[in-house]
């Protein structure tokens, strides 16, 4: 007897049906230089050119388009202060709903533009004396909203999968699919995709080195909880594996291997000088893992998500100044 | 009574033909956020993510692909410290040629690199002692190198033009063309295909304000020195238009336009943060001219050049660091 798992193939054909002709479908770039480099037919696909410049509003659009049309009325909430905000402020917005980010005081400006921009309403907290979860959860609850979590749930984590549908779709065959890992949506999706195509694939999953909690919790088959990680790739600073993502990830996901800082860095900059594009650190995170020889043995034909691209020019400089 | 122009629509249809398969035919970029902040449709024509990073390949690949086999055997010679020196290192490899590159002894290491990477090789001079123009035409004579000039000369400017070309094939009806003017090779070729298949369209040159050769010599009407300018544009930095180049450009461009360096580093930045490509300071200009406003009217529906991509993330800090 087998259960059904919590999100299948299906689901995420479903999310690329309503994805379609909203997001980008992002183009899969090549370049002769990077197979050169790697020893491998490299296919990048470049969720650093979607809609908010991240793979984000995949999952944000796929969820709230599900939503009732009385609870589209009342609105969204989300707490993020990242790439997820952006996501579900342009996702409200283009289903005719209204949202409330949850950011932290400090937030970056540029960030908080971005969200207020797409039409959101900003709530903010004391990131040092507030409960972020808590304060969004009372903040749901007395209007009436509807949370979007960033990677906890079913239709966000199909939405994400539609990357990695498009990918096999226009490229075909691969031999391995390296996917980022922060709180383990976007592999979650990605595997499900890849693994209901072709059940060969190899999925791995790249964490920074400080921020294994994945690595380790899969090793222990059970979550394992480590300190917020130091590490450039804000997006990847989760402390513990989602539940539910990581339920998935452990009967899909065939490895996870890491990068350092250093890494990430050579990756953007490889990126930067010969692709001409621009990757946030934890949207580099797979192409650092391949080009620093961390997959082996090097698929021969590789499918790469670079998952966001939003860095600003000033902390792209402070990365390779001097 | 008429004569023939120097470049003709034909001599660029005939290029296109050489460089298919061999040259990328680069992408059209379009972004709602540009759209927005300019009023306009903007349609951004990428070199960037030509081969060598840079326009430069059609037009040394199209005159290269000319010479006799005889000639091809002894080789191809060049000068210049930038995308040229690729360009020509590149299609001469691809067309079973070698380069010799004359460049100065202080080229920075990455793009001697670069040049070397191609297989070419790499004869240096003093560059404040030395005349780059008369050292390269005695290396030529001495080993009976064929000489390929950056801009003055009808093949290269029918290779450039191919960027226009296919531009306009790709997209339609433009009101206006922006072009980055350095020695003038570019536009020149990109007039002639633009005003060749649409002779409506209002084609616009973009100088750097420090290196206003093109816009004195129009104005003029004749040719007009400056002292070498002092710009982050040094793919621009030219002293005195082309004759060759002149010619096609007082016929053909409608107006000059001048963007300061500042006005590149906003346009760069915003090709940064929002498109997420990489463009050099030479490369950004038209863009930049366009969202300074420093074209007026506006025009509705416009095709900008982006012709080249070639700078150092090391170099792109220095410009944003602070």
């Amino acid at each position: 007897m087998t259960t059904t798992p919590p999100v299948t193939l299906d689901d995420v054909h479903d999310a690329a049906a309503r994805l379609k002709g909203v997001a980008h479908r992002t183009p899969v770039l090549r370049s002769r230089t990077l197979d050169a480099l790697v020893g491998a037919e490299v296919h990048l696909k470049c969720e650093n050119f979607q809609r908010v410049g991240a793979f984000k509003f995949r999952g944000a659009y796929n969820a709230i388009s599900r939503l009732s049309a009385d609870q589209l009325a009342k609105g969204i909430a989300a707490y993020s202060s990242g790439n997820h905000a952006q996501a579900v402020a342009l996702a409200a917005r283009e289903l005719g709903s209204s949202a409330v980010i949850l950011m932290p005081e400090d937030v970056p400006r540029s960030k908080a533009d971005a969200v207020a921009g797409y039409g959101a309403e900003i709530v903010t907290y004391d990131r040092y004396t507030g409960d972020r979860e808590a304060i969004g959860a009372a903040l749901a609850a007395e209007r009436g909203l509807a949370l979007v979590p960033p990677y906890e749930h079913p239709h966000v984590i199909a939405g994400q999968g539609t990357a990695a549908l498009e990918l096999i779709e226009e490229v075909g065959d691969l031999d391995a699919l390296l996917v980022p890992v922060g709180g383990g949506g976007l592999i979650a999706g990605c595997a499900t995709a890849a693994k209901g195509l072709r059940p060969g694939i190899r999925v791995v999953g790249v964490e920074p080195e400080a921020g294994d909690d994945t690595k380790r919790s899969l090793e222990a088959g059970r979550r394992v909880e480590i300190p917020i990680p130091r590490t450039i790739a804000d997006g990847q600073a989760a402390g513990i594996p989602g539940e539910l993502t990581f339920s998935i990830n452990r009967r899909l996901v065939d490895e996870i291997t890491l990068v350092t800082d250093d890494d990430i860095r050579a990756a953007m900059r490889l990126a930067f000088e010969r692709l001409k594009i621009v990757i946030e650190p934890s949207g580099a995170s797979a192409l650092a893992a391949l080009l620093a020889g961390r997959v082996q043995p090097v698929p021969p034909r590789v499918g790469v998500v670079i998952s966001g691209g939003n860095i600003g020019a000033q902390r792209f400089a402070e990365l390779y100044a001097g």
